[in-house]
C-alpha cells in the first residue's frame, strides 16, 4: 500500500506545492484508491503522479474549507469524462452534500456513475472485510474530521522453509492450506494446512487528519496507528499563529506523535511562508520530540 | 493592451492545456486586468503568468459549464488572501450568483473585499469613458454569451515633426496643446494645440466568445472587430462531434470571422484529443479561409 501527497501546502496554492489532497493506493487490491480531501487542482496533480480518477473509490473530506474541497465538482466530472462507471462514496461534515449537487446541476454536470454521498458524525462510518473506518471530531475554526483506517489482521502466508523440508509437493492443494484446512495429498498423506501458515499479520493502522489544533482526544483516537498524517501549518516560532488560525506547529503535532505512541509520523499542510530550503529545519524541530518524522512534499510517495 | 491565454483546453485539464480562463491586461491603466471564464486551475496558471488576482477588477463568464467557472471559488479567496481589498465585478448567466454564495458560505471564505455580482440578459451590460461592454447569446447545450468590448476612440498624440518644424520648444505647454486648447509660449506666441494633435485614435474592438456553435448572430455581434477569439473545439472532420455537442471546427470559426469581416482571429478551447504536434495543421485548416488567425497555447500573449 502506498500513501501519494497530491498536495502539501496550505490556505492557497503556490509554486512548491498545491492545496490538500492525499492519495492511499492498494487498500483493497494493488490499484483501488482511497482520496483524503480534494482542493482545487487536485485533478490538474493526479495527472502528473500514479493516481487515476477511475481507480478512486472512496473520497475522505476532512472539513469544508476551500483548500479542501473546491476541487471536488471538476474531479467528479472528469473521472466520468474518463469513463468510470463503478459507485464512488464520499463523506464530509454536513453541507457536503448541498454543496456537491449544486456544483454539478448549476454547471449541468452529468455523471455516468453514482455518488454515494455521506455527512458523518464522529464514530465508525464503516466496516468492510479488510477495513474499519472512523473518525473523529478535531479542534479547528469549521468543523473538521481526522480519519482512522484500521486494517483487519491478515492471514499468515505458507511456510515454504517447512513445505520443503516435509517433502510437501506443489499444487492446488496449497490454496486450501494457505486458508488452514486439512488435504490429502496425491501420495495419501493427510495434512493439517494449518501447520505450514504463519502467524497473522497484525493490520495497518493509518490516521490522517484534518485541520486542527493539537487535542488529547486526538491522542487517544491515533493510539499506536502505525502511520499518523497531521499537519503542521507552521513552525514553533509561530505558535500564536497556529492557535490563531486553529492550526498545528511542528512541535505539537510530533508532542501527539509521542504521546500517541504512533510508530510514524508525516507532516503535512505546511504554510506558503516555508519554502523547500526551510525544510530540513522544519523536520529538524519535530524530530526533537518524534524522530520518525517526515515531512510530506508533493508528489511524495511513502509504502505504507 | 495583452490578451493573455491562461487556459486553452476543453473540458478537462490535459498536461497541454488547461480549462478555459483568458485575461485581458491594461484595459484600465497598465495594470488593470478583466478576466474571461474562470476554469479549475485559473489561479495555479497566474502562478506562472504576468496576471496577478488583486489586479483583476472584473470577470466575465460566458457560461456556466465546469470548465469554465470551477475555478472562480478558490480565485475569489486567494484574491482576498493575497490582500486585495478593491471590489470585483462578476457578470455572468442566472445561477451563476447562487453558486458562488454559496462555494463562500460552506467554505466559510471570508472576502476581505465586495463582490457584485450581475447575472446578465444579451445587451449592453455597461459603458465606461473608455468602454462599452455587451453580450450577446451564443448556440450551446447550456445558455452560453460572447462578450464584445468596445473602446472610445482615443485623442490623437502630439505631432512632433510639425512641433520641430514651427520651433515649439518642450515645456508644461505641451500638455495643454496636447488637450487642444490654445496656449500661450515663453516668447509670446499664440498657439491652437489642436493643430498639432494627429486625428483620433480608432478605439479597438474585441469579441470574445464562450461555446459555441457558428451562428450568423455572432457574425453580426463581431462584425469588424479587431479581435475575434472563437472556441474550435474540433478540426473539420469532427464537424459531426462539433454539432453534436454545440461546439465549433476550425473552418466553421475562421468562416464567421471571415463573414463578419474581422481583422484577426484567435482559436481556443481545443479538444485533448489534439496535441502540440496537431496544432500546424489545426493553424492551416483555419487559414485556409481566414488567413490572419492563431491558435492559442496556455500561456501565449498577444498584443492587441
Amino acid at each position: 500500500m502506498e500513501i501519494i501527497f497530491l498536495g502539501t501546502g496550505a490556505g492557497i496554492p503556490g509554486k512548491e506545492r498545491n492545496v490538500s489532497a492525499i492519495a492511499l493506493k492498494g487498500v483493497n487490491g494493488k490499484n483501488d484508491t482511497w482520496l483524503i480531501d480534494c482542493g482545487e487542482g487536485t485533478q490538474h496533480q493526479m495527472l502528473h503522479a500514479p493516481v487515476k480518477a477511475n481507480q478512486i473509490s472512496r473520497i475522505f473530506i476532512t472539513h469544508l474549507h476551500g483548500d479542501h474541497i473546491f476541487g471536488l465538482p471538476g474531479f467528479l466530472g472528469s473521472r466520468s469524462f474518463q469513463g468510470a462507471t463503478s459507485t464512488l462514496f464520499i463523506y464530509g461534515p454536513e453541507g457536503l452534500k448541498g454543496y456537491i449537487e449544486q456544483a454539478l446541476t448549476i454547471s449541468g454536470t452529468h455523471l455516468n456513475y453514482e455518488v454515494k454521498i455521506e455527512e458523518i458524525k464522529a464514530g465508525q462510518l464503516f466496516q468492510s472485510e479488510r477495513w474499519q473506518v472512523s473518525c473523529c471530531e478535531l479542534d479547528h475554526r469549521l468543523t473538521s474530521y481526522g480519519y482512522r483506517f484500521a486494517e483487519a489482521d491478515r492471514p499468515g502466508k505458507l511456510d515454504v522453509t517447512k513445505l520443503e523440508r516435509d517433502g510437501i509437493p506443489k499444487g492446488p492443494w496449497l490454496a486450501d492450506m494457505k486458508k488452514g484446512h486439512e488435504v490429502t495429498l496425491p501420495d495419501g498423506r493427510v495434512i493439517a494446512g494449518s501447520e505450514y501458515v504463519t502467524s497473522p499479520l497484525p493490520g495497518r493502522i493509518i490516521a490522517i487528519l484534518g485541520d486542527t489544533r493539537p487535542t488529547e482526544q486526538t491522542v487517544k483516537f491515533v493510539q499506536h496507528a502505525d502511520l499518523l498524517v497531521h499537519e503542521a501549518t507552521f513552525m514553533d516560532q509561530e505558535e500564536e499563529a497556529a492557535k490563531k488560525y486553529g492550526h498545528s506547529t511542528t512541535l505539537e503535532a510530533s508532542g501527539v506523535a509521542k504521546r500517541a505512541g504512533v510508530k510514524r509520523l508525516i507532516l503535512t499542510h505546511i504554510s506558503s511562508r516555508y519554502r523547500q530550503q526551510d525544510m530540513e529545519k522544519f523536520k529538524e524541530e519535530a524530530r526533537r520530540q518524534f524522530p520518525n518524522t517526515e515531512v510530506a512534499a508533493d508528489f511524495a510517495v511513502y509504502h505504507v
